[in-house]
């Protein structure tokens, strides 16, 4: 008998509270066991009785895994069996390219993406005007802000005259493809502005301290001279030497490459790598070859069933049918979010920062790992969150307002934003995405008091219950009016 | 910037393998932060990609078992949508008593339940037979054995001439009891032959020494008065005067104690709690109650109309259809094992060990983290598995064989046990059963290699996989047999 199994014994004894002179000596033990029938039984407690303080259950993660892989390999024998082979890697050609739609040979998708160089020009015309003087720069600003929002109406205006020339992907494409140049463009913009003020006011600085010096005054004098050496250091010495300072960034080859680059803020002077790693450009690739075929073969084949036979059973309105149409839409949809933004933040966004020798990759946190809402939101899409931060947030609380108010903000601009890429394609105002995105900070609020009351495991267990089912829920909902509105049920 | 992060980059650059010249310093990253773009970029990777060294993925635990539970939830109410609800407790109460099937008012198997006192009798009256010196040993131990072997007989040969009398259920619980009470007798008949063997031989032992001393030998008479104080010790101290002894034991109160206690072992001294702990005993009873109906609840609801829907698929033994049948079958199989599990070998087995206060509740392992299908055996099922070894392991190994020889005999005998408790009530001799148990050693054997090639995770994952998909695979052999010699199927 090991020493563990002793100690377990002797806990269970105390356990039941037996008082001393009852307890079982080791000696009465000792005599028991060398008794002539063999005795192999010892007191002790079943693993799961409470008095036994065991917990040892790595092994059901392992159940866990193998349970959900046997339903999944049995939910694709399933709609194997139900559906047939639905995946059509041509049908993909055509809905991404809108040919063979019979209406318009222009593609009109293509046409728009190609016109996005227009507003990305004359944003760097104007940004030169303003530094060269040839624009008074509150006017130059005005007219960036302007050309900024006339990128953002152009696919609602074009879409208005001309939307049966559209397919929903193309025109889907459009609008985040402009939606990504306007929030780089406003980065640009502001940048520029953040450089023309700091030149600005250390002139003023120097005029200041050579009129100061004038008048002596030790005291400013050493603070002007230690200023003075902080300031040689990020002016004149060999390090400040190789960066691109404010006017010379103003070119097209800087603007592009801040274009393509995988981040929403602009900078002056990227950390780059000192190679392309080529192997590392392959894996991407393949990753990148690979998985696309995957969604959109798990597309074809799981989801548009699924959401096609829901459309009767919305039309019933049948609280118990819709739940169980909402979480089998649940597992498809949400693999399918997995995968993409592995193949958006992981594979495309790295595969371009090394094409373009781009440092700085955090293009996700551990958002898995979040603990409450807001985590989540600080942590699974870093570009747009950075842009966020350095945009919006700090310059409202920079002017004195409180966190929470810039909180807001930045989750009321996401939210229009979320309603723009969703809106715009349907041709349908329905207010689902911006009520789901303005529903985060409240829902932020609650999972942070769950993680205070009930531990970190049920706020992580929040987050992923706010994923998995909020999702299929606005697209429920979405799917729902589309449906209403394109084919009425039959009465 | 954390000094973490900094590590990071750090290490990102060395991944690189960046030059020492051209690494940038310290003192280029401080000029470029202080640059008036509000620079917010620095050189680090991406999560995912293995230079990152990042490997926290503690959440995904929390997602599957979101995922399982959506799952869950969905398959229940499509089956409620599919089947309506099939639960019925009065429908159990029939099959459970043979009532209201026509054919017989007897209970048939309520009788040789209560016949079974008499083998049990019958085996105490020839132990104290032999005890009294009224049978010759080796005729009285031919007899136990020819009682035991009459014992697993009699279900076979009573079903065999009055078998259309009996409920499946009721001739299942039959045959389980029966083989308890023959684990169990053969249990006390070993032990008594072991207290007597050991008693001849102190005999023997005493007269040896008693001639040894009187030619006088002192190394000798050291070792005797040694042995002499631990004999006084076993057999003279105040700890072994509490103890029974052979052949005190032989009465009908310790045996039917025996037959109650949840252990297939016999021993003349069990250790004891003090008192009856009335929370325990209603928990467990509670758990039980609940428990039975939820498992028999399952049972109706899920298992059977997916054993139902699966016989035509076997009929036209289409490869596709029987995996998808067969993983289907294998979710609500498993989970009605484990509720099996844990309501018969904690619920039960503890609330009899509570009410007859027997100390020992150590009726399984932790199973459920076993690293290869041995571990499994040695701890998913204690009871046999104690009397494996205490009644064939090492009496096999202590005549001399190999332990392999005896690992292999326990396995087979297992095996037959199994047959026998699935082929009687189905009367119908298959070996599917057997060989079932029969294969278990070679996976053993290849389990224990996947735990040291591949890591202890891989062997607990072959554990639960050889659980999950084992069972439903034999449920199915037997279910496609019955069913292709009950219901011929339409050609």
């Amino acid at each position: 008998m090991t020493s563990e199994t002793e100690e377990k014994a002797l806990r269970y004894r105390r356990a039941q509270s037996v008082s001393k002179a009852e307890e079982i000596t080791e000696q009465e033990k000792r005599v028991r066991k060398l008794q002539l029938d063999k005795p192999i039984h010892t007191p002790r407690d079943s693993l799961f009785s409470w008095s036994s303080e065991f917990n040892n259950f790595t092994g059901l993660v392992n159940w866990g895994f193998l349970m959900l892989s046997v339903g999944g390999v049995r939910l694709g024998l399933e709609n194997f069996l139900k559906y047939g082979l639905r995946v059509n890697p041509f049908e993909w050609f055509i809905v991404l390219t809108g040919y063979n739609e019979g209406t318009s040979s222009q593609y009109p998708s293509f046409i728009l993406i190609v016109f996005s160089i227009v507003p990305i020009v004359i944003s760097l015309l104007i940004e030169k005007g303003i530094a060269v003087d040839f624009l008074p720069e509150k006017f130059g600003v005005g007219l960036q802000i302007f050309n900024m929002f006339f990128l953002v109406s152009l696919p609602v205006v074009v879409l208005n005259f001309k939307g049966n020339d559209f397919s929903f992907v193309g025109i889907t494409s459009v609008c985040m493809l402009y939606l990504i140049i306007f929030l780089k463009l406003w980065s640009y913009t502001q940048t520029n502005f953040w450089c023309r003020s700091g030149l600005k006011k250390k002139y003023l600085d120097n005029k200041l301290r050579r009129q100061s010096l004038s008048a002596p005054n030790w005291n400013k004098l050493i603070t002007a001279e230690h200023d003075q050496s902080k300031e040689d250091l990020i002016n004149d010495s060999p390090a400040a030497a190789k960066l691109t300072k404010y006017p010379d960034n103003l070119n097209l080859k800087d603007l592009f490459y801040f274009m393509l680059a995988p981040t929403l803020c602009y900078e002056l002077n990227y950390p780059r790598t000192d190679r392309i790693r080529k192997r590392f450009v392959i894996k991407r690739l393949l990753e990148l070859i690979f998985g696309v075929n995957l969604v959109l073969a798990l597309f074809q084949q799981w989801m548009i069933p699924t959401i096609i036979n829901s459309v009767d059973t919305f039309a019933k309105m049948d609280p118990i049918r819709i739940t169980e149409r909402l979480l089998k839409l649940a597992v498809p949809n949400h693999l399918l979010w997995l995968c993409f933004f592995y193949l958006t933040f992981h594979s495309f966004l790295n595969l371009m920062a090394e094409l373009l020798q781009f440092a700085d990759r955090k293009f996700y946190g551990d958002w898995w790992n979040a603990n409450n809402i807001s985590t989540f939101w600080n942590s699974w899409n870093m570009p747009v969150h950075m842009w966020a931060v350095r945009h919006v947030y700090k310059p409202i609380t920079g002017l004195g307002y409180t966190k929470f108010f810039a909180g807001i903000v930045v989750f009321a601009i996401s939210a229009l934003f979320h309603e723009y890429l969703v809106s715009v394609p349907l041709q349908m105002f329905r207010i689902w995405a911006f009520l789901g995105m303005m529903a985060q900070p409240p829902l932020a609020i609650i999972s942070r008091h769950a993680e205070v009351r009930l531990g970190p495991r049920w706020g992580n267990i929040m987050v992923w219950s706010s994923l998995i089912l909020g999702q299929p829920l606005a697209i429920m909902m979405y799917f729902h009016d589309y449906a209403m509105l394109h084919f009425k049920p039959v009465q």
